[in-house]
């Protein structure tokens, strides 16, 4: 295959059926923002919404808007958005909370289950993978340590080997947040449950990048996160579904008075809410839930220019130009792939690799204006350069143009000027 | 005392020196707003300031505003600010997730705390109020599920009896939501202490309506709302405090990476971050804790006024006056107090009930623009119309007004009308 030049690029753009979504959001003129695995750019309707929230339906309608805005209905109405995203039912998944706290909900329920079925004695160990978002491993490791369970970790391949009759949950992220490595969820879901085990996915860098189909692959459990492809702002909620063969069998014991059948009875006993509703906590996340929605929106905006297929196949088109275009024009300057090549083992980003320097590239990337984040390696892991590629607002265009940046930082040496030396704590 | 009529209240407003602080508030023109203890109402500066962060931070700034708008700060920042309301110091106290999730985290904490000093077998026990708010009351059945511990509830004057070796926390909110009853926070913490418990305070109805000292008062964990008279917004992000002796001390369970003492090192291993920052869990809401942070400015906005000491003196005139004016003005119409007549055991609120009708007069006197809310009795505990009174806003015409509103109400039975029986779900 030949590859594109700058007209040719710009040709891709003229020809994709999904380039007029780009016009959902405000991007800051020039910038080419590659970094959407992090934190979503702002949808164009936000603001309004926000302002919305904040004087009409705060200002104005007050304690009233709990009913007549329909408030109370948000994590619903928000999770029944992201369950079309992510290929699951109405009325099965809610908006809530963090990914964090959502991940303590339904690890506790699924080793709440595993142990009524299979018995309080055996399946005593939660697996996941070593290089797994550490969020995950903390909280894993904090609700093990609460409950008498052992946190295994294991590289990548080795998973399904280690699936034993010891495991109660794998704990997984589908899209590998440093790698950008895609597991194959179908067949690891198979293989917990093969096992007698519990499959548990974080879908943060899924939703909106990828399209899933969760009861389908197997999952048990579900959580997610509102502001990377969801485009929810800064610390918007996150999602958490759970199978509807599961959802009624335990209580999460972060029993909330929004997970109680009857909150408004304000009854000193809990009393679980049927199906997900039990997964809420406590008082909506009003503000955010709405600035999230919006977020939301712009991804089902896709809907009928193809979907999340759509969306998919040209996260694929655009990651794959980048990497192609990095080894051909940055050849010789020490960048390596670490993102897989195979398609379907690939998430929406691309991460490279580089034995010197990863930090200072990144930053003179950033002060020409491409977007992307850096994460430090430590022990086995290699330090990373993270491009992240938004089909709904990347253009090939950017991709060319990032790459021919990341070019001319490595061939003038920029990147070692002392400015772009200086660690500061980037998300 | 002779009760004011409508220009000696009148006189009392323009007498009041707070009074310029209801400039600070957007409130719908005409408008008696009596449920700040539910919903504060939206300060003026916090719509531009959300605009600000959408717009700009989020919208411009993206992924640098972590550093460059301050965003990893924000916990603390607004923390800090809230801790100079409830009298504890800086650095003590963050601000994250809800109510109800901090509950989690400090009786997991507790918990852990007493077990570790009493031994696993003893102090099995935790102990509230029957009619505490529910969520709390739910939180602690579920992690007393989950640890085996047992919950115990007492009506209130019973709670001091009922501290004895078997108890490990002694867990109340220190103004009850319905009756608006106050605790007696050091005296109740003493006994807790005395008996060997630790006690934890929910500060929802407190925090901005009454001046605390936490530690002087012997409290060992406190958590609160955003939300009421914080006027952080629906649902805003809550707040939690943990005393210095016992902060270090263990991991509470929702271990989320900003909980972590490096969380950009990314490390597979939890390591507890130093002192209040290991109650942090997920990444910081931006958007809710921005407008919260523009609610709790209003309350700071009191201290060179005579801070939450003036407030509370204020606050105190303005229920007084309520309760009197309402049983001198309604007399004959059944409505009787429920909130204590004794300053010193009253927060912010007054509540009435009546044998019937409680929910139609209330809905009979917001139709007439004066927003109070309605909370059913069940068992023992009786229908009640609830009235908050933030001193930051409420003005004494308000107070005048109201009463003749329901004087009218009353008088008039327009209370029996159709429209205000229709009962409909308000937090």
């Amino acid at each position: 295959m030949t590859l594109p030049d700058r007209p040719a690029a710009l040709a891709l753009d003229a020809a994709d059926p999904l380039a007029p979504l780009r016009a959902q959001f405000e991007i800051p003129p020039g910038l080419i923002y590659l970094d959407g695995n992090s934190l979503g750019v702002l949808p164009r309707a936000t603001a309004a919404r926000v302002q919305q929230v904040v004087q009409q339906e705060w200002g104005q309608g007050l304690i009233g808007s709990w009913n007549s805005a329909g408030w109370m209905a948000l994590p619903q109405r928000v999770g029944d958005k992201i369950a079309r995203l992510v290929g699951v039912g109405e009325g099965e998944m809610v908006c809530a909370d963090s990914t964090s706290i959502n991940l303590y909900k339904v690890l506790a329920a699924a080793l709440s289950i595993v142990q009524a079925d299979a018995g309080a004695a055996s399946r005593r160990v939660v697996l996941s993978e070593r290089s797994n978002f550490p969020t995950d491993l903390y909280i894993a490791e904090a609700i093990c340590r609460e409950r008498g369970f052992t946190l295994e970790l294991a590289e990548a391949d080795g998973i399904p080997a280690r699936l034993d009759a010891r495991v109660a949950v794998l704990m997984l992220t589908h899209v590998n947040y440093r790698s950008g490595r895609m597991h194959d969820m179908a067949a690891l879901s198979a293989a917990a449950h093969a096992a007698g085990a519990l499959a548990v996915w974080d879908l943060a860098h899924s939703a909106g990048a990828v399209p899933l189909a969760l009861a389908r692959d197997g999952a048990d459990f579900a959580i997610g996160c509102g502001y990377k492809y969801l485009n929810g702002g800064p610390g918007a909620p996150a999602f958490v579904w759970v199978h509807p063969r599961h959802a009624g069998r335990f209580w999460q014991p972060l029993a909330g008075w929004m997970g109680h059948a009857a909150p408004f009875e304000f009854t000193p006993e809990y009393r679980p809410a049927a199906g997900i509703a039990r997964y809420l906590c406590g008082t909506p996340a009003v503000l955010a839930m709405a600035a999230l929605e919006c977020g939301v929106d712009t991804v089902l905006a896709a809907e009928p220019l193809g979907g999340m297929a759509a969306l998919r196949a040209k996260s694929l088109a655009l990651t794959t130009l980048f990497a192609e275009l990095v080894e051909a024009r940055c050849a010789g300057h020490g960048l390596s792939l670490v993102s897989p090549r195979e398609a379907d083992r690939r998430g929406s980003q691309v991460c490279l690799t580089r034995t010197e320097g990863g930090y200072a590239i990144m930053q003179a990337l950033i002060a020409r204006g491409v977007v992307g984040d850096f994460r430090a390696g430590s022990g086995a892991l290699p330090d990373i350069l993270r491009f992240g590629f938004t089909p709904l607002y990347t253009r090939f265009v950017d991709v060319f143009d990032a790459v021919e940046h990341l070019h001319q930082v490595l061939l003038t040496g920029e990147w070692r000027r002392p400015e772009f030396n200086r660690r500061q704590a980037v998300t």
